[in-house]
């Protein structure tokens, strides 16, 4: 089988694996305990949290473990939401549902999307439009999880600053993948997530600008500065902080190759027909998003992984929905054309072999089903 | 080094590091993938809701996988509260502080606090008095964390259940110690904890009765019955799977050899002068809570790390805290003796020699720090 969806998680690295091992044996402690097993699971907790600040480009005192990404975003805006008085919430129309659907469920409070063009970028023009009334917060994503379109977010932040609003940003999917840094971007928060990058599943965090409040979705024994109670998963904490060094490490040699495959990828479909909704330089270098049209997503994801190759139809977070991806309807993209969608995002094992076993699959199956369609 | 403070965390099972391992390397599906990494993921996640669900007494389909014990508590109390109109919540005055403080965070609802007597075990009277008037939900927790007092559950159900309350246990101590039977207690929620019972730190679960509908804390994609959004903790909850079916086959033999142990420890610390505030048929096997009159609890703890025992002063889900033990206070104890307070709880790796050498270690601290206060 060849893994091909590594935007919906990605395979442990084996050096995460083996800084994670010690606290999954004998190194067992809980890091509130006053003993010698507590504090060394406390001292590989602030390591990791060192590790994954560096990386991010801010300071370890402003990162708050979570038990993932979702849960960092909702911390972050029903967290935020809990001590305002209720207004306005603006979000670009193609966050992920953890942002979205937590940003529609604040109590009091008007949801405004922001409008994003035909490849996904925000448009500034309506932000502007936002921004001309009285608004809170706003949460938009540093790069997309189905289509990878990064998002100028310095830009946007700075404007938010000029207005006086609140800026969050998702960089799950940018993290590990492209350069990300937390004080440049200027935002006051941003979510993070380990399993996007080679860590384990079950962690993630918020980072948060010291000078912003915020109130606890879990409430408890006060742990990680009193914002998220429960004894921490210190194994997963650990891992989080060896896969964020090693990416810092290699992403630029890694990425870089990945792109050449999905040069070679996206030249393919065109060749034979493919919509294209990802590329671009301000694409993730891992993410061809595409359709053919005629072709249900779904079935061709089925079809792909008889021979040999796990591919996703939309976002993998929401699967189970038969409904045209949000996000392409938010770029304009028709229904019909939107529910073909299907996402291939690389990563570590992916190599100029596999990609082109990829795209014979692809040309197989593609034929094979168009052939019935025309019968 | 002994470790004897299993209520704070215990060590993983080997067997469950093995049931494990195969999610935390080639099998790194993400459930929500429809391609066959994610059916195996999906396959071996359902295989664990059933092993806790049998444990617990429960049906599969009501077990909601959280992040951990503090999560599911939380996400019961405010989950309900957010579907209600405000009104009284009532919990015991010895509940972890994942309940108290949850509770006390309902906007727009009057918290009740329900009297202990001086073992801990819930004034049945104060129950009444409780239900004397309109109240929504109660929470009473199964084991404590501190004591080791086992309420009776399915009697305050019952009462719960006569004056039309709806009521949630926090099983998190007793389960995987004492049988704990969804069904027969008769609550509509219960909260339960991986790494308390020889599981991974980050994976808790909320049992849940069909006929009770709650508010996600955790907007997303969807996953957990829409209950806790966010890529699940695979490995997490292979693992917890893993140790309740454990815990399950073993927990006789084990907790009947602990009892042992903890006799011992009381008969000597009753010989030495010690107030005992743990013990008697309606306590876990594995638990001692004690002081000695003028010994500061913490400074105990870390005179005992230095000769190599790991315990606990209070709890450690609350530790940095230099006050008194709240659930001690709530037993009438007086605050300098409560001061004093020191858990020892056993587990797996405690036998008669190791608790020899404990008795030895507390002879020999003790008296150093006594000596020290006579001068």
């Amino acid at each position: 089988m060849a893994y091909l969806d590594h935007t919906a998680t990605t395979p442990l690295e084996g050096e995460v694996l083996e800084a994670m091992l010690p606290f999954l044996t004998d190194a067992h402690g809980n890091p509130s305990s006053a003993h010698s097993f507590g504090r060394r699971a406390k001292e590989a907790m602030e390591a990791a949290r060192a590790e994954v600040a560096e990386a991010a480009g801010a300071m370890a005192a402003r990162v708050i473990f979570t038990g993932g990404g979702s849960e960092a975003n909702n911390l972050f805006l029903k967290g935020f939401a809990a001590i305002s008085k209720p207004g306005r919430v603006a979000v670009s129309a193609i966050e992920h549902p953890s942002v979205s659907k937590a940003a529609a469920s604040l109590p009091g409070w008007a949801l405004r999307r922001i409008a994003v063009d035909s490849r996904g970028k925000l448009d500034l023009a309506d932000l502007d439009c936002v921004f001309s009334e009285p608004v809170s917060m706003i949460s938009v994503m540093l790069a997309n999880n189905e289509t990878g379109i990064i998002q100028d977010i310095a830009k946007i932040a700075a404007r938010a600053k000029a207005a006086g609003v609140r800026m969050h940003t998702d960089a799950v999917q940018a993290f590990g993948k492209i350069p990300v840094d937390f004080a440049a971007l200027g935002v006051q928060a941003m979510t993070l997530s380990a399993h996007k990058l080679g860590g384990p599943k079950g962690v993630g965090a918020l980072i948060l600008d010291k000078r912003l409040s915020i109130s606890p979705l879990i409430d408890g024994g006060g742990q990680e500065f009193g914002l998220r109670s429960g004894t921490e998963n210190v194994a997963g904490i650990v891992g989080f902080g060896a896969a964020a060094r090693l990416a810092a490490v290699r992403m630029r040699a890694e990425q870089a190759a990945l792109l050449k495959l999905r040069h070679r990828i996206e030249e393919a479909l065109r060749a034979s027909g493919a919509v294209l909704f990802s590329g671009g330089p301000d694409c993730l270098p891992n993410t061809v998003y595409f359709s053919f049209p005629g072709i249900d997503g779904g079935t061709l994801v089925v079809e792909l992984d008889r021979k040999g190759h796990a591919v996703a139809s939309g976002s993998a977070c929401a699967s189970g929905a038969t409904e045209p991806s949000e996000v392409l309807l938010a770029m304009g993209v028709q229904p019909d054309i939107a529910r073909g969608a299907v996402r291939v995002s690389l990563g570590k094992g992916c190599d100029p072999e596999s990609v082109e076993n990829f795209l014979i699959a692809l040309r197989s199956v593609t034929s094979g089903l168009l052939a019935i369609l025309q019968d």
